[in-house]
């Protein structure tokens, strides 16, 4: 935002990632978000920049301006060469921790301080990624006709799985954070709006440790109308996620899982069995993926196919919730999916049940009460057309993305069992 | 979604917004997202279609093919002729209300059938503008070169302001639901990211039942760095504001409020105070803006500078939080603007405090315990350049556009003391 201070100057702000001396000549690494650019002092500088130069401290906010010059061996090619630079920011000589050196920090110190953690070189990757997966989203979706809604964060009945959720004090009430905003999306099919979808937060109380998962996370998630069955929602979510690993693809540095040029493989669960069975192991398709199946699947599609992401359909209705449409061929499955990405569940989606009465049948199968849902399944009796949606993890894309071992580094300020601070 | 069936047939689907006959005609209103679309149905079209056409209720969702021809008195001067016709969510003939006449029924009503109340003409056109704001938002902003982040919901500290904050069960401790993701856009900054914003929900616990109020609601927030002083961040608010404005008058029937050519006119409170004078109101600049000033105000700049934007300020010191920066030449009043359209307040913001001791000072003065804050203000001892924000109401900026009476007709699913479901 600040502004040349002269004409033909060029002005560079951002944080200082090192300073180094040559000789006579000093040099300041700054840190941008667009990347690193060599500041180069000469010893004719003026006054004031040896001034600054003298308690200029490692991390501090600057902002230079100079002649821009092409230099070799410096990031990009060029230099600054400094006319003026002032301490905008300024930071204590002694840190905590260098950013660059985070990733040898033990994480709980790395969280007390992480806005210096995150200005290391991979967190400063993985924020770049992160937006541009999420603007690329926005222009993918919204070129496609979808509409861009906001769904109700907070639930006035429990969810719809019984699974664990947060209890929010809502005044003299409890009310629970949504684990996703599925029912809501559905009643926005249901109130004529046909192609939507929704950027936002969505939060799990598992007590899990695992460095897959979250307690606060965002999804996106759509939902579209007058489907024909669920291929037309997996073809939806495939160019989701080929314009987000696209629009990261761009950003240098990034060496994204391939998408192939075909479109991404899809087994069924008997196929997942006949593929898994050649390499002597057993998995019944009437139950939910168990860990080694998944593992031999990722590596036939990666040995056989040469390919990153693949879906798997027709999940055991048992296992879905009570929305998941059941298959008329045999109800024994359900129009379901899942979205794979080198063995990591990316995603869930499927068709949902638009009918009134199998949707009242869905839900005494489930073991629920029909009157406990009634706020939701009465909108099913006034027109829902045919429909169907899924969830895509946007931490999980990230870290998929830039290939990070722990989703916390996929997230500004994580929230898990032990972290709500800061 | 669903496919062509025959060559040279189109395919329209949607709701049944309204069934006629003319003679031996029949037409069929259809509402879909791009607006009403007539189905014409002539005596010899198929059996099947008639055997449809039977049973066919308002509200209803159907699929139809035909071929599309010139209709001067249709909507958008076009008909389908139908050649065939499915429906495939059938509504119940007997309906709570008929969507186009909900603006006549009581608002509870209308919220226990959300569904059939968002299929009213006005509602589906909020949808859409809403929508043509996010986006417009979105792409406006990448254009600019802002990164997009998530900050968390969920906040390990009671609220900055101390006023009304929902806790939440986690765990075993009580968390609290933002207000305003303030403090952690600031530590994003904090972290490197020197131009970004976030789409996201924010909450308040007031018992209000205003037409202005929501418990749940979006902002779009904003915090950029490196600025020369918060006239930098009324810059960067109002191109959201046109960019948003923009995209959402290009859909047809909407009448957005008057963005003017030139820059959105700015007032100090001294002349905010000498303005309201002339109309006989006294208002003292150390004092937050009343009703009163308000209202004068507004009747000036739509009178005398025929405007509907328009920014205030120079807010008190002492009525702004401890992060906002005290005006170094007048310490009362604080580098902190509001953003009004036609007399409502749109959005506030300023420039924030960076400097670790001058922010200590602060703190100190709202008689805040700096250990209480030491979770936030240690980042600023390790490099934070100048910057500041603000946060723009989505349902808020959404009223305005469609000039709707009641905000809760600015949220699919509202929010408020007495409403937590649908």
């Amino acid at each position: 935002m600040i502004q040349e201070h002269q004409p033909q100057a060029t002005t560079s702000a951002g944080w200082v990632h090192d300073i180094r001396k040559t000789g006579s000549v000093q040099f300041i690494i700054l840190r941008t978000m667009e990347g690193l650019r060599q500041l180069t002092i000469t010893d004719d500088c003026s006054k004031e920049v040896k001034a600054h130069l003298q308690g200029l401290t490692k991390e501090s906010a600057i902002v230079a301006t100079g002649r821009l010059q092409p230099a070799a061996k410096a990031p990009g090619g060029t230099e600054l060469l400094v006319q003026t630079l002032s301490i905008v920011g300024p930071a204590e000589k002694i840190l905590p921790f260098v950013p660059r050196d985070s990733a040898t920090v033990p994480l709980p110190k790395r969280l007390d301080f992480r806005s210096l953690d995150l200005r290391s070189p991979d967190h400063q990757l993985m924020i770049r990624v992160q937006s541009a997966i999420v603007q690329g989203i926005h222009v993918h979706l919204a070129k496609e006709g979808f509409k861009h809604v906001f769904t109700p964060c907070l639930m006035g009945v429990p969810s719809e799985s019984g699974s664990a959720v947060f209890p929010v004090i809502y005044f003299d009430k409890e009310v629970f954070l949504r684990q996703d905003p599925q029912l809501h999306r559905q009643l926005t099919i249901a109130s004529g709006v046909d192609k939507i979808y929704e950027m936002g937060p969505a939060w799990r109380a598992e007590q899990s440790h695992t460095t897959k998962h979250l307690c606060e996370h965002r999804v996106c998630a759509v939902e579209v109308a007058f489907i024909k069955d669920e291929y037309d929602v997996m073809r939806v979510e495939e160019g989701i996620i080929r314009a987000a690993v696209e629009a990261a693809a761009l950003i240098p540095g990034v060496i994204p899982p391939s998408l192939g040029k075909d479109p991404f493989p899809i087994f069924t669960l008997d196929e997942v069995r006949d593929i898994v069975a050649k390499k002597g192991h057993v998995y019944d398709p009437l139950e939910d993926l168990d860990k080694e199946t998944e593992r031999v699947l990722w590596e036939y599609v990666r040995d056989t196919l040469h390919r990153d992401f693949y879906m798997v359909t027709g999940f055991a209705s048992r296992i879905k919730p009570f929305y998941v449409m059941e298959d008329a061929k045999d109800p024994r499955h359900a129009r379901s999916f899942d979205v794979y990405c080198k063995g990591m569940e990316l995603s869930s989606g499927g068709q949902r049940e638009h009918r009134h009465d199998h949707l009242l049948k869905r839900i005494t199968s489930a073991g629920m009460s029909h009157e406990s849902l009634e706020w939701f399944t009465r909108h099913f009796r006034f027109g829902v057309p045919p429909h169907g949606g899924f969830a895509i993890g946007i931490e999980r894309l990230t870290q998929m993305i830039v290939g990070a071992e722990n989703i916390r580094d996929c997230v500004l300020f994580p929230r898990d069992p032990e972290r709500v601070v800061p």
